[in-house]
């Protein structure tokens, strides 16, 4: 027989009654019913119940195993009376006969239980990740991220993509956020850098003619805490394709993720439709970029119903430039409780406040209520339910001013009225491309113009749309949303090396910055290009999504804790003295 | 039609004749012949002629198009004529006839032809690798090994192991090389290092009760350079199963590594049988851990035959405790021209020489010849022969003394005889186990004892073989050979902390260094570790033995130099002060 096992347990079923079989695996629980031990003998793949009563030679042994002991057994298979059968359990039709033991590893008293559902703080979980990935939940969470990962990659093969490996110890490369050095012994003072993303190597790789690229990559990122965020890594399925559109592009990873989540939705809802919302309209509907679609709200300006009205605040609002008034409606938000409730949530997140008009059954039939409706009067108040379609019953809120300055609080609130009205459709995945993003942005208190995005990103009518306003600018730069987070992001990239230069100048780069910083790209793109593009989903957030857990440490193996540490490997630690001189370094006491 | 392409550069046959085609792709060469111009179109999958004559409007065009420019092309599909057709081609049936060219991307004067088989200085192949990656050989390679990895992907899903990530920002753990350190930001002054190999990872994964791991994982070694390796990072295959026992690891490695040769071995022969050879053997039979085996030459001792002897060297030096001679066969090399240039190899390498027979047709039939042979008459020469089942026209080579003193040199030697007698079988991977490892090494200078090899593998006979001679202990320990590569590497490790106390002891580490060195792995076994072990097999490696290239740049997709520079990248490079303030760092100024 095996040393260790003859079956797993999961395996024993009535046909195996009467063998003698070997298991091994973990005390998951042990219950002494009067002169007969019960335990439940778990591995990775089940559980089976193992017994053993004062006539076996193991009965003395057996007596001394406690929770988390791992053990091997040697016995036999008997059929449970028909009454303790546990239709539940795979191997619920048997219990083992345990005749002999071996103690494999002894455990002392556990700092976490395995069994069972008590919750412990952060710190012990994560200090004895051990222990903490042999519950039930983790073991399942840790399975569908590989299980996820796996399918990711059959279905990128199966479309023709082929995954190639780019460098992790490498270059820095300024995209946005902050790079983790990584200094050089052969070369001390000098540091190279985590990527943040395989961006530039993928579209090397264009330009070296592998026309389909795929990488489950891992990116570094030194970034500050959060908790839906790793503080140092964090994987993405990152794509490039040669000689495409963007809805090549779309049309190449739909599939892909749409697969994924029916094949790991646990049967929610995956919608087919993917729409194409415009940056500028996911910003008027939803308020954001990465709008939750089952959230059937859709804002709408109602500034004209305002513009010279009794509500004096936005009639004298309307008369400065670029305001605007925008309407939420909230069908069946028609109580002034509800409307009370979200007046109050728009002051808590710094707005003066929502005004809002509801509808309610009146003396005469319907009628408008709030004090909004008063002050405009009733044919404003009806032209406005008209166009936000409302009835008896329902609200609307009003948030006026320059949208940037609202928008934000307004996808809030629209998430907020959903939820709480019962709007959001539960058990849904719901997908949106967010397209034409811009390439610029101003920043409101210099006045400078920066890149708003990414700055590889083709612009919409190339170098001609260059030489007018940059921030009328659209790039061939996408987002994919799905139930309020940004799963996908990408775009058709800027291969040309004179619209590369142009597109930097107005961001303020010069040809010599452009030529420092991402020198491989720019000197490539001298030495034809194809055009190409691609995006990057995150692996992690759709794993969140499909376990359906906040925290991004329940989806990883070892994360690193919110202060970048590992408290379990004790990461980071102090080097060496010896460390410190080859690389030709010191460390400068803090304060 | 599609913006870019109808079809691919490899997709068109004698049944698109006639059908207005779009393709985009690469000039690969171009030719002109007399006013009609000849373009061979390339793109990833394959190549198609284009021409065009007077009669196009793209003619003007495309007499400015160069080497590598990228371009679209719509035009027509003609038949060739039947003499011109090119069955070496899958599309040498047709030709293009192009009516629309658009110039996708110009390129530059060329630093390296993409077409033909010129050779360039490795700096300019690196500096410029997005053409040096254009070109075939470079395709197929990564392509080879983007194929590679898919395939044990599969079949390690195929055998029931899900790939897990194991963090890349960790902790520093002493494993043997020199790690990669990365300074924390948010931790001023402490580092984090990037893992030598997920090692601790996958058995802390084993005590987590995940029962079968690997991954594709990337490892991080501060090498100094050399051509087979990368000063950086290189791939494992990495896997780790509980409750197994040596064979089992065998028997799960074996058939994927076997697929993986037959698969992309392009027909050479893939043993089946993998013999397994102790440490021990393998020194004596072939001087190395890593034995060709496709070389049948196996060494003896033939340290009777010498002992008092007329051949002083010999016989005095078996008068001194732990030496040993032994012979190495030689079937064919029995010719005093080749027995001298093997003398004259053993010089080279540092020896004092190769003492030599050889058989060769005398007067009265075979003789033996040599001054060997005269030194020790010729009943000690033909009982030499005797042992080593050796004829006319065979030689024998010796060598004398402290086996470790000579080994190397022996196993060289052995390779060069194989390879220069034609022994050593072409086209065939010949695979054998090495088994049975020694825990310990005695450090020849200070006499201290210190292991040999990894120090988490299990000693044979656990805690009891601990109490005697530690230099014969052995372990559950065992590497791979093939061809004379280490291909994998692996053990069953030691689960059991008091074991692991004990064998660390021996090394000379007290408990408080194994707890501040390997903490986590010795705490998680004091909560139930189960018996597990594993391996890891070099990828590149592997890659690098089914392309049949002898540098580790030809099968990476973007390589350091050997000076770990990345010369397109321009890594490594001065961090800017902004940087080392916020690590707290100051980079000591170099003399």
């Amino acid at each position: 027989m095996h040393a260790y096992r003859s079956h797993t347990c999961a395996d024993l079923t009535a046909a195996n009654v009467g063998e003698t079989v070997r298991l091994s695996g973990w005390v998951h629980r042990v219950r002494d019913h009067g002169g007969v031990l019960f335990i439940d003998l778990r591995d990775h793949y089940g559980v089976t119940q193992v017994l053993c009563d004062g006539d076996s030679e193991a009965f003395n042994a057996l007596e001394k195993v406690r929770s988390e002991w791992c053990i091997r057994i040697d016995g036999t298979v008997k059929a449970r009376d028909p009454e303790l059968v546990n239709p539940k359990l795979p191997t619920g039709e048997i219990e083992v006969y345990v005749r002999e033991l071996e103690v494999l590893g002894a455990a002392e008293e556990l700092p976490l239980m395995v069994f069972g559902d008590q919750e412990y703080p952060e710190e012990t979980r994560l200090r004895y990740r051990y222990l903490d990935l042999r519950r039930e939940a983790m073991q399942r969470n840790m399975a569908l991220r590989s299980d996820v990962i796996a399918s990711m990659r059959r279905r990128m093969w199966d479309q023709g993509f082929r995954e190639y490996q780019t460098p992790i110890i490498t270059a820095s490369s300024p995209e946005g956020a902050r790079d983790f050095l990584v200094p050089s012994r052969l070369h001390p003072g000098k540091f190279y850098a985590l990527p943040q993303a395989p961006q530039q190597f993928k579209q090397l790789i264009m330009v070296s003619g592998f026309d389909k690229y795929f990488q489950i990559a891992p990116c570094f990122r030194d970034e500050d805490p959060r908790a839906d965020r790793s503080p140092t890594d964090f994987y993405q399925l990152d794509l490039e394709m040669s000689f495409v559109t963007q809805q090549d592009v779309f049309d190449t990873i739909q599939p892909v993720l749409t697969g994924i989540f029916e094949e790991f939705g646990g049967g929610r809802k995956v919608d087919k439709v993917w729409p194409q919302i415009s940056y500028k309209d996911a910003a008027l509907w939803y308020g954001t970029d990465k709008p939750d679609l089952r959230n059937p709200i859709k804002m709408q300006v109602v500034s004209d119903h305002f513009r010279g009205s009794g509500f004096a605040i936005f009639a004298k609002l309307l008369e400065q430039e670029g305001t605007e008034i925008r309407a939420i409606p909230a069908p069946g938000g028609g109580s002034r409780k509800f409307c009370d409730r979200m007046n109050a949530f728009a002051q808590k997140e710094g707005l003066p406040g929502m005004g809002y008009i509801f509808w309610r059954e009146g003396e005469n039939g319907m009628e408008a209520a709030g004090p909004l409706a008063k002050n405009i009067g009733p044919e404003r108040t009806e032209a406005i339910r008209l166009q936000l379609g409302l009835g008896k019953g329902d609200a609307a809120f009003f948030l006026g001013g320059k949208p940037k300055a609202f928008e934000k609080v307004a996808g809030k609130a629209r998430d907020v009225i959903g939820e709480e009205l019962g709007l959001t459709e539960k058990d849904r995945f719901a997908f949106a491309w967010i397209v034409d993003f811009p390439i610029y942005e101003k920043d409101e208190e210099t006045g400078e113009i920066d890149f708003e995005h990414n700055p590889f990103s083709m612009p919409q009518g190339g170098m001609e749309a260059l030489q007018g306003d940059p921030l009328e600018v659209k790039g061939y730069q996408y987002d994919l949303a799905c139930n309020g987070y940004e799963l996908v992001s990408g775009a058709i990239r800027n291969h040309k090396p004179e619209i590369m230069l142009k597109a930097f100048e107005l961001a303020g780069y010069g040809e010599d910055e452009v030529k420092s910083r991402f020198g491989a790209l720019f000197n490539a793109f001298h030495y034809g290009a194809p055009p190409h593009g691609g995006c990057a989903a995150g692996i992690d957030r759709i794993v969140m999504l499909l376990a359906d857990e906040a925290n991004i440490r329940e989806v990883m193996m070892f994360p690193m804790n919110q202060r970048a540490e590992d408290l379990m490997m004790q990461a980071p630690s102090d080097p060496t003295s010896d460390q410190l001189m080859e690389l030709g370094l010191r460390v400068i006491p803090q304060d």
